[in-house]
C-alpha cells in the first residue's frame, strides 16, 4: 500500500511530500494513523547523512502518536481507536540477554530503528513517523494516556524516555539533587521529569535568559555555567547530572558539582569526544562518567503512565509538514521551545 | 619519645636512618612495633615532593604490619602481642555521612594520612611505617590473620585494599569476567583477589613476558594490549576492568572490551588525564568510567580475613631500610615482582 509521507530523497535535497510503500498488515502488526510526530535532532542528522549511514529515500520521525486503525490477527493489547505511541525502535531480536530482560535498546543484535532500519518482513527500509501512517509490531507500540494534550505527547517518545531512562536506572528518588545541563528538547524534559520524581533540580545553562523558563519547568536552581562564582557555589551538591549537550565541552566543572559517588550521565553524543576529564576527582570521590541510550519499551510505557498521572507533556511548537526545513534551520540555531511537532492533519500531501 | 625511622629530609636528598618524636600513648591509641612496611609508589612521589604537598622531615610508609606493644586505657579491640596492620589512614572526622557509614576514605573533612598528615594530638606531622614503631588510634588498626607470611601481608594494606574496594563496591561475583590492566603492585593483587572471588580474570599487559606470571597469579586470559588482534578477540567480554596503570593511556580500546553496563574503574591517578574517551560506546552500551580511592577500614579488615581464608598475600621482595633508594630506582623501571617490603629487623638504625 502506498502512503503519504515526508520524504528525504538525498542528503542535500529538502524533505518533500511524496509516497512510500507500506508493508501489508502482519499478524503481530498494529497499523496506526499518525496524528503527530516530534522532530528530533537525529532526524536532521539522518536526513543530511551527517552520520554516514543514511539510506534514501528516507522518511524520518520517531516520536509518533496516533490512533490504531487496524490490528493483525495475533494482536492482543491494542484495538482500533486506541491512542498509541511509537518511539525509536520497532523491532529487536527478542532472544538476547537484554531483550529477555526488557532492555531492547541494548539488544545484542542491534534493535531495528523506526526509520532507516531494515524491515524484517520486506527486507526493505523502515519508514518513520513523518507520514500519515505506520505499521509496527505490537511489542513496540505503547499506550498513550487519553488525558494529555496529544500533540505535546509526541516528544515523550524519544526525548522524554531518553532522560527518563537514566533517572530511573540511577534510581533518582524524592530529595535527590539532580543537575541538568542544557535546556533544549532533552533538557526541558529532564527538568520536568526529575522534578516530578521529587528531585531538587539544578539547571546549568550558558544562557542566563533561560533561567525563568527553567524555574517554570521545575528547576529550583539555575546556574549560568560560564559564571565561575555560580559554578563554585554549586560545588559537591549533586547526586546525578544529565548532560543533555551534544557538543564537546569541558566536563571537569560539572564533576566538581557532584557529591562523592555522583554520576555524570551523557545522553547526547557529540561529533567529537568531550575533552579529557581529570582523574583525580573521579578517584577521590568515586565519581562516574557514564551514558545511557534512549530507553526500553517498558520504560517508555512507565514514563507515559507517569506523565499521565502528573499531567506532564513537552513544550512544543506545532508545524505543518511543509515547514520541516524551516524547522530544521531554526533547530540549528536552538530557536525552538522546546520541540517542533508535525501536525499530520495540517500537512498538505 | 624518640623512635628510629627512615627519614626524608628534603625532596632531593636520599632517605636515611634518623629519629623522630612519637606522641605519647593516648587513651584510644595502639602502640605498634613495626615488623614490615611495604614500599608504595606514592611513597616515592611523596618523598620527592612530586605532588607538591610534601612536608619535611617525612617518614613515608603506609603498608604497615607489626605487633601491638601497648594499648591506651580505652582500647578494647587489641592487646599487646596482637598481629596488626595499618594502611593509608590513621584518622577521620568520624561524624560525616561517609564516616558514619564506615567509608572513612571519603570523609568529607578529608582523612588523616598515615604520613604527611596532621596529628590531631600534637598538631605536628604524622609519621609513617618506615620506622620501628607507630602510634595509631585503634579505629584505624586492623587485625592480621596469623596464618599468613607476615612480610607478604604488608602490601595488602594499601595495594590490596585499593583493588579489593572496587571489586566489592562493583559487586564482583563468581563467574563475572574481570579485566585488570597492568601487572604491577596493584595489578598483581587485583588478579589474585578477583580470581579468588571466583571471577574469570583477563590481564592486559604491554609485556608479553608477563603472561606466565599472570596465569600463575590467577589470570585465565592474558591479552597483549598492543596486539590489535588480541584486543579485538576480547571485544565485549568483560563486566568490570580495574585500570591499575597510572600513566596516561587511551581508554577506548578497553571500553571496547566491556559488555553493556560494564565499568572501567581507574585506581591509579596519572600526572595528566587519560586522553578523551569516545562517548558513543558509553551511551550505546551504558558503560561507565569511574574511580575508587583506597578502601575503608571495614573493607581492609574484610580483605585481610578473606586473604587469611584463601591464603593470599602479595608477591614481594624483602629489603633492609638502607636499600630504600635502590628500591625506588628499581620501581621507576618497574623492576620489582611485585612489591618491595622493608624488613625492620634487618634495618640498621
Ligand atoms: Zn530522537
Ligand atoms: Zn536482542
Ligand atoms: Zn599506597
Ligand atoms: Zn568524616
Amino acid at each position: 500500500m502506498k502512503i503519504n509521507a515526508l520524504v528525504a530523497q538525498h542528503a542535500d535535497q529538502p524533505i518533500k511530500a511524496g509516497t512510500v510503500s507500506q508493508r501489508d498488515l502482519q499478524a503481530a502488526d498494529v497499523s496506526i494513523d499518525i496524528l503527530y510526530c516530534g522532530v528530533c535532532h537525529s532526524d536532521l542528522h539522518m536526513a543530511r547523512n551527517e552520520w554516514g549511514v543514511s539510506q534514501y529515500p528516507m522518511v524520518p520521525g520517531h516520536e509518533i502518536v496516533g490512533r490504531v486503525k487496524a490490528v493483525g490477527a495475533e494482536v492482543t493489547r491494542f484495538a482500533p481507536g486506541d491512542l498509541v505511541g511509537v518511539g525509536v525502535m520497532v523491532d529487536s531480536c527478542q532472544t538476547c540477554h537484554f531483550c529477555q530482560q526488557q532492555e531492547e535498546q541494548y539488544c545484542e543484535a542491534g534493535f531495528t530503528a523506526t526509520y532507516n532500519g531494515t524491515d524484517k518482513y520486506t527486507g526493505g527500509t523502515t519508514w518513520g513517523g513523518y507520514a500519515q501512517s505506520v505499521m509496527v509490531d505490537e511489542k513496540f507500540v505503547v499506550s498513550v494516556p487519553e488525558n494529555l494534550a496529544v500533540e505535546a505527547v509526541a516528544p515523550l517518545l524519544c526525548a522524554g524516555v531518553t532522560v527518563w531512562s537514566p533517572l530511573r536506572y540511577f534510581d533518582v528518588k524524592p530529595g535527590d539533587r539532580v543537575g541538568v545541563i542544557g535546556l533544549g528538547g532533552l533538557g526541558h524534559m529532564a527538568v520536568k521529569l526529575a522534578s516530578a520524581l521529587g528531585a531538587e533540580v539544578t539547571l546549568f545553562t550558558t544562557s542566563p535568559q533561560k533561567g525563568e523558563d527553567a524555574r517554570r519547568l521545575g528547576a529550583t536552581h539555575v546556574v549560568v555555567s560560564r559564571d565561575a562564582e555560580q559554578m563554585a557555589a554549586a560545588k559537591t551538591s549533586l547526586d546525578v547530572i544529565l548532560d543533555c549537550v551534544a557538543v564537546p565541552h569541558d566536563l571537569n566543572p560539572y564533576l566538581a558539582t557532584l557529591k562523592t559517588n555522583g554520576k555524570l550521565v551523557l545522553v547526547g553524543i557529540p561529533d567529537a569526544p568531550h575533552p579529557a576529564a581529570d582523574v583525580t576527582p573521579m578517584v577521590f570521590r568515586r565519581l562516574s562518567i557514564t551514558g545511557t541510550s534512549i530507553g526500553s519499551i517498558r520504560e517508555t510505557q512507565e514514563m507515559l503512565d507517569f506523565c499521565g498521572q502528573h499531567n506532564i507533556t513537552a513544550d512544543i511548537e506545532l508545524i505543518a509538514g511543509e515547514e520541516i526545513e524551516t524547522a530544521f534551520a531554526r533547530m540549528l540555531r536552538s530557536d525552538v521551545k522546546y520541540r517542533f511537532v508535525i501536525d499530520m492533519q495540517r500537512t498538505r500531501w
